[in-house]
């Protein structure tokens, strides 16, 4: 119960990748506010409030086979009752049937304390662009 | 010098769009900590440190015309000596000859305290992607 603004932050991105894992969409969207704001990789442009940013993680997590998604090394900075995190992140995708694949993408996220409970109030998933070529680069590497 | 946390960082964010369209790279870098970690909108995946993202901005300065950025009422969350601001942004570059463009993407920083001066010290900028196409979504509108 005493724990610090960190730990809770780092336990909440655990239970957050967790519930990934386990394509559990409560436990995931547990780990939201309810006026979460969310840049999402796909579109559109942005995502405001849970009941509508379910609707991306739903299709998220429809895809058969396995999903997982691994923050590296997160850097939480945290005072009182906000903080952010920064990392890159790795997926790892394997359908049952098909090949599987995996890359990195960038990851930001805000986070409140409001009746004791962290929620992230904000997340931001992107990979680079080739703006020449609009092309999106989603095969770039650490 | 009694300013809110909150209205500091909003007197930091006009400098930095202010800078860019000054085109004053020498202001524009003295908004962010030489630890700024920066995912931006082109490659790489990130930046470490000050001294190499300066390069990114030394390159998107050096276009011919006029470039503005404009953050569109950013939310500011702000606590002690951290806080972290989340906007869409919108960009307009007027080149000398050819024709004027413009766009939105997505924009999210974190900002410490230190020696009581604000700095940035992680942004992030994206605009989502059409993932089986690998098309970026550089029109996009909110």
């Amino acid at each position: 119960m005493n724990q610090q603004p960190q730990d809770r932050v780092r336990s909440l991105l655990e239970e957050w990748a967790d519930a990934i894992r386990n394509k559990d969409i409560e436990r995931l969207m547990g780990c939201y506010a309810s006026d979460v704001v969310a840049y999402d990789m796909m579109p559109p442009l942005e995502w405001r409030g849970a009941q509508s940013y379910r609707a991306a993680w739903e299709q998220g997590l429809a895809m058969p086979g396995s999903f997982e998604v691994e923050l590296y090394e997160p850097v939480i900075t945290a005072r009182d009752d906000i903080a952010f995190a920064v990392a890159l992140a790795h997926f790892d995708v394997r359908p049952p049937s098909g090949e599987a694949y995996d890359g990195w993408f960038r990851w930001t996220a805000g986070f409140a304390r409001s009746n004791g409970e962290w929620k992230i109030v904000h997340e931001h998933s992107s990979v680079p662009i080739e703006m020449e070529s609009r092309t999106a680069l989603i095969d770039l590497r650490p």
